[in-house]
Order: structure tokens, then sequence, then C-alpha cells
């Protein structure tokens, strides 16, 4: 099976790195395809590949197929021992309640903190629905703790699609220097221990500098 | 399995529809919950079961089940023989990319034509991004049904998990009375006369009238 996956910015990307961390859980191989945001050409060339002028996008034997959670799915069925959902079935719902509350939710947060892996400087005022946002956020995530993560140090014990979704958030949390409870602190740290997340971070800090 | 499904208004609640229409593909009874949208008690009452403040949610036997994409693919899981998804793997990687696409896009579309199901009037000028939404989505569903439809009226040939999440589109489409391809047209059409559709759209005819 040939995999590329189309990705943005590694520093600002917060949907390519969903979809990294996704195909990093599989452990097969697989092609990166960088297209830097932000450029007068940057839509022409994201369409060469993707009918929705977005990305990631993971070309693969079945075509392309676009958008992180269809990624992430498709990725589950292919790679059943990877164990990319939680095996219970009441934890896999709640981890795709999780996930799908991440793709349509959290408006403030990813709007006003957008995810930027060079930057270490919390926002001059924070509004008060990021706030609200930031509440949630921790609720959900003790929630699938408490229930399903059986002493591991990821959401659902050991690493799956519900943390790759969550990764970008947890880095913004930390670039933004936001106060949390000990809790959501902790699982912010995990993010940052974890080795698919950690090589992602390095290639950030990397970009732009040649 | 014990199933019921919170809603809010059916004249309004397009996600609501989607996950509505995932439960009648399943074929299973199930019970629903209805909470009237735009109501100073309408978060208080929705928080009595969802933790998101939204509707759509499942109550099932793993609890409760939020977020109508989780919900499709919970049941889709819970319900094998029904086919909620397409059956070819590549079908089935197209139909969740078109599904998360609109879980987390075509926003101009969402913000300018709100679902309103008693409505049978255009908008006095279209802006430009509804229009290239539009544009978009009748590509979308021209991809579907050219790779997988062979013959059969929906997206994917039979009735799928898709046509639930772009019903309300469909919907939207005709209220506003926007001009369509043939093709496109059609396809609203086939929305119109599917059952489980016609049974939601009579209820929100007969909604506040009591």
């Amino acid at each position: 099976m040939s995999l590329t996956l189309v990705i943005g910015d590694k520093t600002y990307s917060s949907w390519s790195l969903r979809a990294a961390l996704a195909l990093e859980l599989t452990g097969t191989p697989y092609s990166e395809q960088l297209i830097t945001l932000y450029r007068s050409d940057t839509r022409t060339q994201i369409l060469q590949y993707s009918p929705t002028g977005k990305v990631p996008l993971l070309l693969c034997d079945e075509g392309a197929i676009w958008d992180s959670l269809a990624i992430a799915e498709y990725l589950a069925e292919c790679f059943p021992a990877a164990q990319l959902w939680p095996q219970a079935r009441a934890a896999r719902a709640l981890a795709r309640s999780a996930c799908a509350e991440m793709h349509s939710g959290f408006v403030a947060l990813r709007t006003h903190l957008p995810m930027d892996l060079k930057r270490h400087q919390a926002l001059a005022e924070m509004p008060a629905d990021v706030l609200a946002d930031i509440e949630r956020l921790c609720g959900l995530w003790a929630e699938c703790r408490q229930r399903f993560a059986q002493g591991g140090a990821f959401l659902f014990g050991q690493a799956s699609l519900a943390d790759a979704f969550f990764a970008p958030v947890a880095a913004r949390l930390r670039s933004y220097q936001v106060a949390l409870p000990a809790e959501a602190a902790a699982y912010v740290e995990t993010i940052y221990q974890w080795p698919a997340f950690q090589r992602w971070y390095q290639a950030a800090q990397e970009e732009y500098l040649a």
C-alpha cells in the first residue's frame, strides 16, 4: 500500500498534524508532500491534489481521501491490528464523540489561539468564549481519562486517534501559556512526551531555517 | 438495545435531521426527545442530556454519544447488516470524505441559508461565497454519483449515511429556490422522495400548529 500525506506547514497546520499522528499510529511508512500555506499560489498547489482546496489529504490505493476525520477512519479500517480506536465499544463511542466535537467545535479556541509551534507567549487578554472552550475541553479530557484511561497516560490509556485529534490543542495550550488544572497539564505533558508528536514538533522548529 | 435520540426543532435542526436519518437507515425502533431551540431555557434543557450543550445526542446502552458523525459511526458498527456506509472500501472512503467535508465545511451555505423546512423563498441576493459552496457541493455530488451510484438514485446508489448528511443541504437548496444543474436538481428530488426524509419533513410542517 502506497500512502502519501499532503500537508501544510508543520508550524501552523493543526489538521495536518492530526492526520500525520493518525498515520504514525499505524506504524506504516508513508511519504509527505508539504505545501507552504499563506502564499499566492497555495490554493493552486493544493487544488492539484485536493478538490476541497484544503489540507490534509491522503493519496492511497483508493484514490484521494480528504479531511482528517475520514483519513482517521480509513486508517483505522486498514490497520486493525494497530488499534487506532479504543477496542471497547463504549470507549470507542466516546472517543468518536470527542473527535467529532473537536472537528466541528471549539471555534473560539481555534480562532483566537491558532496553532503556532514556535510561539511561547500568552495572549494579552483571554476572551471569555475561549475560557469557556478550555473549561469544556478539560471536562472532556477528564471524562475520557476517568472512564477509560485505566492507568495509561493518554485519553484512553494508550495513544489513539483521540490523542491525535487533541494534540494540536495541547500544543496551543502550551504555546499560549494557558494555566490549567493539574490533570489537564499532565495530559499536555503526555502529548509533548509522545515520540510521534516530538518528531513533528522538531521538524516544525526547523521549518523556514534553510 | 434502547435508543433515544435527543433532537431540536424538526423545522430548523439540520444536525438532528442527519442523526435521525442515520437511525432510520438502521430500521430499528427508537424514541425521540425533542427540545425546542431558541428559548431562554434551551441550553439548560439540553445540558440535562448533553455535555456539549448541543443536539443531537443519542442515549444508548453505551451511554451518551454526541455529534451526528459519531452517532453515524456508532450506528454503522451496531447494525452492519443495514449497510449504512457503502460496502466497497473506495466508496466508503469517499462517502466518509464527503460527510467530513460537510461536517466542518460549507460554512457560507450554512450561515446564509439556515435550514427552514417551512420556507419557500429565495434570498434577495446570493453572496459569492455561497455560490462557491454550491458549486463545490454539485461537484462533490457528481463525483460520488459518477463513481459509485451505478444506476441508483442516491449518492452511492442506495441510501447511505452520505445522503443523511446531505439531505439538509438538499432541503436548503429547495427552500431557498436555488437554480441547479439538472443532475443536482434530480438528487434534491431523490431526497424529497425518500420516505425517511418525508416523515421528518411532514412532522416539521406540523410543528408549532398545536
